[in-house]
């Protein structure tokens, strides 16, 4: 089993990312599970901005998403801004959305039998939106969402502390994360094991 | 200088209402810059639910529609469920709705010249986007919203006490409803100064 | 395999739905897969407003509730008002709400394995957020959501006709229908063959 | 009066810009009225992602955040995609969400009495939810949301031509422009007659 873990942070490497810091609890579960799992922090590369595959030349998205086809579970791990995802978290999106017409050898669309789960972070408010946001777009390319395939940590109302440098209530955030990596794990399992077929 | 604030919790009297407690908050604070409120809690009357101004027998809305046609301010109350906003505010909504077609003596929409502020509760994240929801709603309808206009409460990170049980960051929620009130006040009187003309 | 339409509309019966229509058309397609399909109109029933699983003398939801345990597929059909759900679809939302705690007797959420789908129509734009809305919230409660798991049909910008009285665009609306049920089938399927287990 | 028009399609000049396109209907009437209207197509310049006024080295926000300053109204045009907000359109918000510690010389929030309007455009469904996206982020830093403020195209349900390619009901999306100009510089008119206060 192999899961792809985007973090869709606005900051590239060395500065300190709070969304990866809660994706790693998910990437530790997923690994019990036996899963290989790669993290590519989306800042960190030359993703051009717009809605196909390969926006040509200096792309950085095109070796993503070759990660992204390898692997069976797709873990969207973002920042909230404003109540909502990070540009960077749509801008990935908008590249998903290249895949639309592209279909594997059985004429199905290349993302069936994928799974998504999502890792949201922020000082404030936001989470839940952001993951209706996620699991709508990706299940609409072809994605399914597993259960309870989230975990999040906020601070409760109004500006406050990021996830690095408060403790508040990181236990339940931690606790769902394994929840999360167990059940993406059984859905992609179960698909891996009874495909959905190509539409007729 | 008149406000109507709705109260869509889904609990009727007696209960206790942790929105209403929060929004009593945003009614002092009113009161204190000299506005008339009037407090209805929806689930207490019986509003049918449907998309017109009457619904016919036993419908308690035209009643709650002529406070709402009668002030200056309207603020919504409501509870976070499942992420999003409740039912009894999206009743509300969709009863609001049937004031598309009215127009005032100058041709105007009658919600013009209205403004709109909101409080949102929950044990859980979410009240961003409910603020999302109403306010575009209610703009569309013909209100003006006015800025850092609504305050919020909620427990944090996963399921948890209510308003009324914590005493988690409520000084946070407290200290922007003044602003709420501040703000709803201010926009009304500049509309009343000079309103928003008919459209051509 | 049996499925559970619920249908949304604020209208009861014998008023036409146009929401209604549409699902018919998802209806067709899981029979002919062989699905058992039970269609409930939430309005002719006497579903009272609350979070818990039973609200008490009167309450239709239990026995709507028996149906949904029962059934390997939930699709949710509700029309748009104000770019977002309906209450009525709200007031499911809240009462699958009170199934948080239930577990089944391998220590299960009780909605484990049962697979989301979902129908919106309007005369105006709003069916992908209402997907967004719904798909998270059952999700979260333990639904799987299958991929390319919606039909939507609107009239473009603006306000203008409805379901039942349009011919425009129709033809795309049903043929996603097809997918739709399809894409539920075959996913409820992998998971009655590969069960999600019980959180560890 | 001065507007600003910020188009956030992903698309570069010289392509052409189907949301451009709507956006100048606003900007013509806007024109009609008096304001000075100033557009910025932002994927032709350097905008930097990040949360901060100024982002270094060769960063463009700051020379856009000038105009935004010295305009009383913000015109947000941006496509839908994936039912929701561009991207570029986000980088945006996230690059406003850097004004929330200014202050003017009466200690308000710079953004306070500068008033908020939208134009959507898109293939397909997701033009409201949008609005409420970018509504509620421009209201939580101090704008302003007059009331219906924004316009918006789209194709009816599923994918298929784009604004330019198209004449369906964009009759409707114009006229509504005209509205949308009269109401974001009527509310501008009062509030820069009559001026929220700073916060006490």
């Amino acid at each position: 089993m192999k899961a792809l873990v985007l973090n869709c942070t606005l900051k590239p490497s060395p500065q300190p990312s709070n969304t990866g810091a809660l994706a790693t609890e998910v990437i530790k579960e997923l690994e019990k599970h036996g899963a290989k799992v790669k993290l590519i922090r989306i800042a960190d590369h030359n993703v051009i901005t717009g809605t196909k595959s390969d926006m040509g030349e200096g792309d950085a998205w095109p070796a993503i998403l070759e990660e992204l086809l390898d692997s069976d579970i797709l873990i969207i791990a973002t920042p909230t801004w404003m109540g909502t995802l990070s540009s960077m978290a749509m801008k990935v999106m908008e590249r998903i959305n290249g895949l639309y017409p592209a279909r594997d050898r059985y004429g199905r669309p290349v993302t069936y039998n994928k799974v998504a789960g999502f890792v949201v972070t922020g000082e404030e408010d936001g989470a839940r939106h952001v993951v209706a946001e996620l699991a709508h777009g990706l299940m609409d390319v072809g994605f399914t969402i597993a259960p309870q395939s989230y975990t999040y940590w906020n601070n409760g109302p109004g500006p406050g502390k990021k996830y690095l440098e408060s403790e508040f209530r990181k236990g339940w955030s931690i606790e769902v994360a394994k929840l999360v990596a167990g059940n993406v794990i059984a859905v992609a399992k179960a698909l891996k094991k009874t495909p959905i077929p190509a539409p007729k």
